[in-house]
C-alpha cells in the first residue's frame, strides 16, 4: 500500500531548516529508500515516495509556519540539482502507477505554485549542478530560478532524446505558458540531451538569473529576503500543527472521523460519505475534512485501480456547513482562513483530476451545502431523493448554495464549478447566485439545473441501482477518457492544458512500443542496447 | 494510395442540388463503394473515402458558387440520418490510420463552421431518422440543427457504451463548448446508447428546434431562407471552378505546378518546395498553390507515414509573393479574395496539425515573405543561410512579413502565428510589426527572433546535416506528441481543444486493450460476444 500520510521527522530525502522568514527545503534523496525494489534512486532522482514527502513539506510550510515567506528549494548532493523521475522505476511501473505519479507530481508543483500565487510564500530554485527531467520542471514550480554560472550547473529537459517519451510533470506546459519560451528554442531546448546552461539559459527565459559561483550564496540570500518583503503572511501569528490522521485502513474501507470510505469490490464502487460538523465544527471541521477526505482520494486512485466508481454521500446538518462556511467567508483575510480555503480549493480540484466516475447522491440526512455542495458540481452526475422515505422520519433532503460557491474554489480552467456548469445557460447561473442560503428540495433543485435528476420513494432503489450497475459495466478506460473531456468545458488555463493536453499525450507514449515495448526507451536503458522506434508517424 | 482529388462526377456517396441561394448536399453513401474491403458502408455509415468527397463538397460549394447562402445537409436514405464512422473499418484500420481519419474528419467539420462563421455560406443540418455518433458529430458542425419529431429520429453519441472508444470527431468538445450542453446531462447523454430525441433533445441544447414531420419541409425551407437573408455573399458573382490540379505522383515524390515533394525513404524525409509566382501571379497562383500544398500535406500524412520529417523549402522572388500579398490585403472585402485568404489559413493550420517534425530551410533563391513566411512560423525551427555560397552568384537570403502575417492567417488558438510566436516577448513582436515590407538578411531575422539559427557557406552543410539526420533518429511518437504540445502555446479554443485534449485522449483509448485488444470492443462488435475490459482505472 502507498501512504500519503508523513511527516517530517520520517522524511529519508529532505530536509527542512529555518531561518526566520526564510525555510530552506533540501533534496537529499536517500538512494536505498525508493517505493520499488531494485529502484536505486541516484543522483537526486525521485520516485512517488519521494514526492510524498514533499508534498507534506509543501503542506507542512504552509499551515505550520505562518512566518516562512520564501522557501529555497535547493539539493543536498554535490553537483546535482536533481537527475528527474528515476528512469528504472518508470521502466517497471505499471501504466496506471506511471499515469498516476505524473499526475500527482504535477498537483504538488501547482501546490508550490498556489502558494507562491495566493499564499505570500514564495519559492526560489537554487539550481547548483544539472536539474535534469523532472528535476528541472521540479525548479519550474518556483516563482524564481537561479543558476550557478559553471560548467556543470545547467537545466534540461532531455527526455525525448533520452526516453522517447515526454517530460512528465509539466513541463513542456510550463515552458511555453509560464516562462513563455519561443517555441523553436523549446523545440531545440527539448531535444537537445545536454541541455541548456550559462547566459542562453537567461536568454532562452529558461532560467530568470545565473550567478558566478563566487556570489552565489550571497546572491541567493539577497533574492530570498527580496521575495519575502513582498509577502502578507503574518508576523507574529501561530501555526496549526497538522497532527496525524486518526484512521483505520482495511481491506474492506477506510474510516477517518468525518470520512466514511466503504468499498465493494464486487460492484467495483467506493462509497465515500462525509460528515458534516458536529463536535469538530467551524474552522477546525473545514480544515480536518479537507485532510482527511485528501488522503481517501489519494488512497483510492493509487491504491484501488479496480474500484472505477465513487459514489458520495453526506451526512449532517446543512445548516452547521453554511455556518462554518460563514466563518471562512468573514474572516477570509485571515492567513489560516485563507490556508484552509485554498486547501479546499486544491482538495476539490483533486477530486476533479481523480479518473474514476463520480456519481453524487443526495438522500434524507445529508448536508451537501456550500462547501460540501462542490461535490455535487466535482460529480459526473448527481441524484436527488424527492421528498421523504416512509420508514424515515427525517425531512425530506435539502442542497444549498453559500458565498463560496462563487469564487472560493475555482477549477482548474480558472472558472467556478457553478460558473462551468451553467456556460450555456446565464439564467441558470443568475438564479443560482439568488438562492444563496436558501435549502432547496429536490424539485426545486432538479428546476435549477444544481442536480442531474431526482426520484421519490418509488423509484429511487431501483434507478439508482440501474445506473450504479450501468457505469460499472462500461470500459473504464472509455470512461477515463469521456470524463477527462467533459468535466473540464470553457477556457483551459497553464494548469488545465497540463492535465488535459499535456497529460494526455504522455499517457498516449506511455504505451507505445517505442517507449515501453521489449525493444522500447525505458525497457533497454542502460543495457548498452540502443532501442528500436516504431518508424510510422500516426 | 489515398487520394483525396476528386469532383461531383465521381461522387459515389453525396448529391449536390442548386435551388438559388439554397444548396442541398444529400449523404446517400453507397455500401459498396468503401475504401476497405469487407467493410460495408451500411446506414449512411462512412469512411475516409466518403469524408473527402465531404470535404471537396464543401470546397466546390465555396469557390464555385458564390451564389449559395445555405447549405441544408441531409440524408438521402429512409430512417436514418448517418450511423457515424463505420465500425468494421474502424475495427481494421492501423491505429495511424484511425488517428488521420479523426483529423481528417475534424478538419472537414471545422470547414463548415469556417464557412458558417467567416464565408456567409451557413450550413443547416436536417435531422431526420437517427443521427448517431459521427453522424450526430457531423450535424453538430451545422449552425442549426433541426430534428424531426417522431419516434425514430433522435441523435446520439453511443461510443462509449457501444465501443468503448470516444466520439472521433469532436463530439465530446462541440457539446460542452459550443453548444454548451451541462456538463452532467452529456455524461448521460453520452453513456446513453440509444440518444435522446424529440423536446428533451432541445430542452438539452443537443439540436435547435424539433419539428412535426406534417410541416418539415415547410419548416426547413422557411429556416434556409431565413439564414440565407443574413449573408453578405455577392449575388451575381461567378464561381471559380477548381479544375483538376495538374500533378505527377510517383514513389519518388510529387510533383505539382508549384509545389514538388521529393521523398527520401533511407532517411525518412521529405522535401516540400513551394514556388514563388512566375507565370502564374497575384490570385491565381495564391490559390493553385494552397490547392497544390493542402494536397501535398494530406498525401504525405495518409500514404507516406515513415517519412517523418517534412523539410520546407521555397524558390522565387520575395517581392512577387509580396505583390501578391497585396493584391490579396487590398481587395479582402471581395468575395474570392476572402476566401483564397480563408482556404489558406486553413492549409496552415493543417500544418501545424500535421504530425511530422516540420524544418525549413532558408536559402539563396528562396522567397519566404509574408503569405510565404508563416511555413516559417508553423515549422518546428527554421534554420537560415547566411550571407552567400561561393558557388552562387545569387544574393543573400531574405524574409520578409507582409500585412497577412498579422491577422489573416490565425492558428487554431485564434492568435497569429507571430503573435504565439513572441508570447512571451512583446517587444519583439512591436519589432516585427515594424518591419513589414522590409527584407531581413540572416543576421537581423535571427536578431529579430524570426528564425532560429542562422549558418554562413562554412557551417551549412554539416550543421543542417547533423541536424536532420539527429532529427530522423528520435522516436517518432515521442516527436508526435512533443510537437502537439509545443506548437500550440497560449490561449485555447473550440478547435485547439478538439486537437489537444480530446484527440489525444482519444489517441489514447485507441490503443487500449479494452478497445482494440483480441478481447476488446471493436474487435468483437457485431460477433455476439461481450467485450473484456480491463477493470483498472488509470
Amino acid at each position: 500500500m502507498i501512504d500519503f500520510q508523513i511527516d517530517p521527522s520520517r522524511y529519508r530525502h529532505w530536509r527542512l531548516a529555518f531561518d526566520g522568514p526564510i525555510a530552506t527545503l533540501t533534496m537529499d534523496v536517500d538512494p536505498d529508500g525508493g517505493l520499488f525494489e531494485g529502484c536505486e534512486l541516484k543522483m537526486n532522482s525521485y520516485d512517488l515516495g519521494v514526492d510524498i514527502e514533499l508534498a507534506d513539506a509543501v503542506q507542512r510550510l504552509r499551515f505550520e509556519h505562518p512566518e516562512v515567506r520564501t522557501v529555497i528549494l535547493r539539493s543536498g548532493k554535490e553537483g546535482v540539482f536533481s537527475a528527474g523521475a528515476n528512469i528504472r522505476m518508470l521502466a517497471k511501473a505499471t501504466h496506471g502507477h506511471k499515469v498516476n505519479f505524473c499526475k500527482f507530481t504535477n498537483e504538488t508543483r501547482l501546490a508550490i505554485e498556489d502558494a507562491c500565487d495566493n499564499s505570500g510564500q514564495r519559492w526560489l530554485a537554487a539550481v547548483s549542478g544539472s536539474a535534469a527531467g523532472g528535476g528541472y520542471e521540479l525548479a519550474m514550480a518556483a516563482e524564481h530560478i537561479m543558476l550557478v554560472d559553471d560548467r556543470r550547473s545547467g537545466v534540461a529537459l532531455p527526455e525525448l532524446p533520452l526516453l522517447a517519451v515526454l517530460p512528465g510533470t509539466g513541463g513542456l506546459t510550463r515552458l511555453t505558458d509560464k516562462r513563455m519560451v519561443r517555441r523553436d528554442r523549446a523545440d531545440v531546448f527539448c531535444s537537445t540531451e545536454e541541455g541548456v546552461r550559462g547566459r542562453r539559459a537567461v536568454d532562452w527565459r529558461l532560467v530568470d538569473e545565473v550567478v558566478p559561483p563566487s556570489s552565489w550564496e550571497a546572491k541567493l540570500r539577497e533574492r530570498a529576503l527580496a521575495l519575502a518583503e513582498k509577502s502578507d503572511r503574518p508576523v507574529d501569528a501561530k501555526g496549526v500543527v497538522l497532527a496525524p490522521l486518526q484512521r483505520t485502513l482495511s481491506d474492506d474501507g477506510n474510516v477517518y472521523t468525518h470520512v466514511r470510505a466503504t468499498f465493494d469490490r464486487g460492484q467495483r464502487r467506493a462509497e465515500l460519505t462525509v460528515r458534516g460538523p458536529g463536535e469538530v465544527s467551524g474552522l477546525d471541521w473545514a480544515l480536518l475534512l479537507a485532510r482527511e477526505l485528501d488522503d481517501a482520494i489519494l488512497h483510492l486512485r493509487l491504491n484501488e485501480p479496480t474500484l472505477g466508481l465513487i459514489v458520495l454521500r453526506s451526512e449532517g446538518d446543512p445548516a452547521a456547513v453554511l455556518a462554518a462556511d460563514e466563518e471562512l467567508e468573514a474572516r477570509k483575510d485571515d492567513w489560516l482562513v485563507r490556508e484552509i480555503r485554498l486547501y479546499w480549493k486544491r482538495v476539490l480540484k483533486r477530486l476533479d483530476m481523480t479518473s474514476r466516475s463520480l456519481i453524487a447522491l443526495i438522500e434524507p440526512g445529508s448536508c451537501f451545502a456550500g462547501t460540501l455542495a462542490e461535490l455535487l458540481f466535482a460529480a459526473d452526475r448527481s441524484v436527488m431523493f424527492a421528498g421523504t422515505r416512509s420508514s424515515d422520519n427525517r425531512g425530506p433532503a435539502t442542497i444549498a448554495l453559500s458565498a463560496l460557491n462563487f469564487g472560493a474554489y475555482p477549477m482548474g480552467n480558472g472558472l467556478t464549478r457553478v460558473a462551468t456548469r451553467f456556460l450555456g445557460e446565464p439564467d441558470s447561473f443568475a438564479r443560482a447566485r439568488e438562492c444563496v442560503g436558501e435549502p432547496l428540495e429536490a424539485e426545486d433543485a432538479e428546476a435549477a439545473g444544481l442536480v442531474t435528476l431526482a426520484y421519490d420513494d418509488t423509484d429511487w432503489s431501483d434507478e439508482v441501482r440501474l445506473m450504479l450497475e450501468e457505469r460499472a459495466s462500461f470500459s473504464p478506460d472509455a470512461l477515463t477518457a469521456m470524463e477527462a473531456n467533459l468535466r473540464f468545458a470553457g477556457p483551459e488555463t497553464m494548469e488545465s492544458r497540463i492535465f488535459g493536453r499535456l497529460t494526455a499525450w504522455q499517457n498516449w507514449v506511455f504505451q507505445r512500443p517505442s517507449a515501453v515495448g521489449a525493444e522500447g526507451s525505458l525497457k533497454r536503458y542502460g543495457s548498452g542496447l540502443r532501442p528500436n522506434y516504431d518508424t510510422e508517424r500516426v
